[in-house]
């Protein structure tokens, strides 16, 4: 269990118009992260994740994690520091050019950090190379820090310069395998994002610098999102927007949205493996490039491009899987007839009940008794903590009762322990089960 | 369930005196990490850390972040990429010097790759300046990638360039406090080294490049260990070695032994905060510099230290805490009598139910059928698999048995499944109850 008054969360409050070292506030992820403590820039593009939005991090790199593992993938670290040498083989050296973060060692030697690393893998197949059929396919991923110089960073998280991405890759004999590991990720994708319930839309995509065959990105509608999406109110179906607005799949009036980029995944053929020499051995004895796919999504672009899909200007919202807790617990004000007839024992004893219930290491005590519980609640409420129980005049009662709060507005509840417990299980169970509303395209081996 | 045959594990054989990419093999964790398809170098002092040896630092990841937010550590996330001038200001640019790596971005602006943290951290503390008093202690720490650009990168992670690390930082408003606290991450370490039963020694320390005013150094001995310890056989203290072979505590010959640096702790003062301006206003209204701490632990280098600790030349061994998986279960050949007998299905029952009594996620089957049982037994005690469960002859009688082969090297049981996971429940009951003998030195606080 956890107290407020105990984490590190410098709260700050942004005047209008104001820039923070040089840098302007341009949307309201990057305005409520700051404002609420949770996150901070260093110098432009560079930010301090602090602990309650590291709890987010970290949730939401299990949630990616679990359903990765689910299908097969296994997880890997390759280093930042990639040999140049990798880059100038591929050719991208130039195709990226000043976005690359350049590095030479003391003995001279070239390498940059890495924004990608699909050079990387390629040199470890070929490493290993030739690897026999029999060995493949892999799934492998990782999660760790990407870097690019952006001329401009903006909208904090949204585009930074070092940013955190898990990135997957996969090797097969055949284009044919590798279209089906191509959608078994997209599954794992769709699982990951309807756990968030947030409404992804994969649209077809070209392939750009990283070269392949067929591509895919996920998008999540927001305002302030740079890319622009043509959606369909009739059947859902969802693409980059082009100069028609006439949908695709059934014809009908397209509606133009503003979307930020959350994920990528690519068919890459041989791009990497063959100018890498990443080579297999067939069962006819022949040697061949392996056939490499690779996917992307952007954690920390992830984090803000959900809560700028969520929030309002006012407060902070989150999927509620990731927010920081999920239960916060106020007690009454010190001297008050509460704080006297039940005390902070009665707080302290919901939240471990709580924590027994479905919270495990998941609730946090607003243990500031200096502070009304109305101003606690304001707060909590900007902070947007799914379930707020309030410990107040109701725990008087016999039997005593607790005000449950919900991010979502809906007057509050006064309920028993029973009823409070009940009621955030029904609501777990009601989550679980709810699938999320957004039609994806059909698959690319369909 | 895992199977083995579905793991990406390239299993090399490195003949004697070969070099890998220009690097010498020189200790067994090196060679043992990558002959087992665990870790690969890309180049000089840079590794990829392929699927089992990442599960293994997951997990060790997990006992480290378990423990010390046991303490009330909260984590959070610094950039790398630190800006130069912090370092200035702070005066180590000088002293650390050749080590560093730098890097400029396309603006021309200076930053390094950190090796450590002190100065983003005091410069965060200085962000958010004046603290109040009332807001000290924090404890913050995070797990990551660190850079050191080593001369000589030697021993394989145990001497790496890119390395990853848990460091943690503390503020207070006092020597006391910060004392307390250090005193308070004392205990942690013990916590996590003993979770890891590792035979680690606490050792006063100069200060050298961090400054402050106390510290100690971590150091698990091990042959291949560049520092050297004197190490009491009457009273097991322990001491950075010395002209002097008599024990500081109790006065009799010690023993020298080598060692590995896994850990240091600092109690800095206002080392960092003073140059980096972190302040506080004190309950009387006086502003003065927050006190600090710091504390770091290795964690690509406890990995190889430990496996340095506990191998042969030939056979790897873990930690049992951070073993890839906790069980493998090898099946019979396929076409042998208990194949018919059995089949595959009996072999996937029992990992099921190792899954399901205390071996979560912790399962792996080796399905390489057409490998006779022997040989894979072989392969799996040179993995040092903790406990490696055979489905042979013995599971063709009524009731099944099975052969229990634990790391240590004891005769195997044939046990019934109920035997089998009462005896595993029993060793681990048995191994979380015992305590490891290594006696610390008294606290800095007493």
């Amino acid at each position: 269990m956890r107290f407020v008054s105990q984490i590190f969360q410098p709260v700050v409050s942004i005047p209008k118009g104001a820039t923070i070292k040089n840098i302007e506030i341009t949307c309201k992820s990057q305005k409520l992260l700051m404002e609420c403590g949770l996150v901070r820039p260093t110098s432009a593009g560079l930010f301090t994740i602090l602990p309650l939005a590291r709890r987010a991090i970290s949730k939401l790199e299990n949630i990616i994690h679990t359903c990765l593992e689910e299908v097969g993938a296994q997880r890997l670290s390759l280093p930042c520091l990639t040999s140049a040498r990798l880059w100038e083989k591929s050719g991208r050296m130039d195709d990226v050019g000043p976005e690359l973060i350049k590095v030479e060692d003391r003995h001279g030697k070239k390498y940059l950090l890495a924004p990608t690393h699909e050079e990387a893998i390629a040199d470890l197949f070929a490493d290993i190379s030739p690897l026999s059929y029999k060995q493949l396919p892999f799934l492998l991923y990782q999660i760790g820090n990407k870097y690019r110089d952006e001329h401009r960073p903006k909208h904090g998280l949204l585009r930074a310069r070092e940013f955190s991405m898990m990135d997957a890759y996969s090797a097969h004999a055949t284009h044919t395998c590798a279209s089906r590991a191509y959608d078994t990720v997209t599954e794992a994708y769709r699982k990951i994002f309807s756990t968030l319930h947030l409404p992804v839309h994969r649209v077809q995509a070209p392939s750009g610098d990283m070269g392949g065959s067929l591509s895919h990105e996920w998008q999540l509608p927001a305002q302030v999102g740079e890319d622009s999406l043509a959606v369909c109110p009739s059947c859902s179906h969802a693409a980059l927007s082009t100069d028609s607005s006439t949908c695709q799949q059934c014809g009908r009036e397209t509606n133009e949205v503003n979307s930020i980029e959350v994920g990528h995944t690519f068919v890459l053929g041989a791009r990497y493996s063959e100018p890498l020499q990443a080579n297999y051995i067939a069962a006819d004895g022949a040697t061949a490039s392996v056939h490499m796919a690779c996917y992307g999504i952007g954690i920390t672009r992830l984090l803000s491009a959900s809560i700028e899909c969520l929030s309002s200007e006012k407060a902070l919202r989150w999927p509620l899987a990731i927010a920081p807790y999920s239960a916060l617990v106020i007690g009454p004000k010190e001297g008050s007839k509460e704080w006297v007839g039940h005390g902070f024992d009665r707080v302290q004893e919901i939240a471990r009940q709580l924590e027994q219930h479905g919270f495990r290491d998941d609730v946090i005590v607003d243990d500031r008794h200096a502070l009304t519980i109305g101003k606690r609640l304001v707060m909590a409420d900007r902070m947007g903590y799914p379930n707020i129980i309030v410990c107040g005049r109701g725990a008087l009662e016999s039997p005593p009762r607790y005000e449950l709060h919900r991010a979502g507005g809906e007057a509050p509840l006064l309920l028993t322990v029973g009823e409070l417990l009940h009621t955030l299980r029904q609501d777990r169970e009601n989550r679980e089960n709810r699938e999320i509303d957004v039609e994806y395209e059909t698959r690319a081996g369909e």
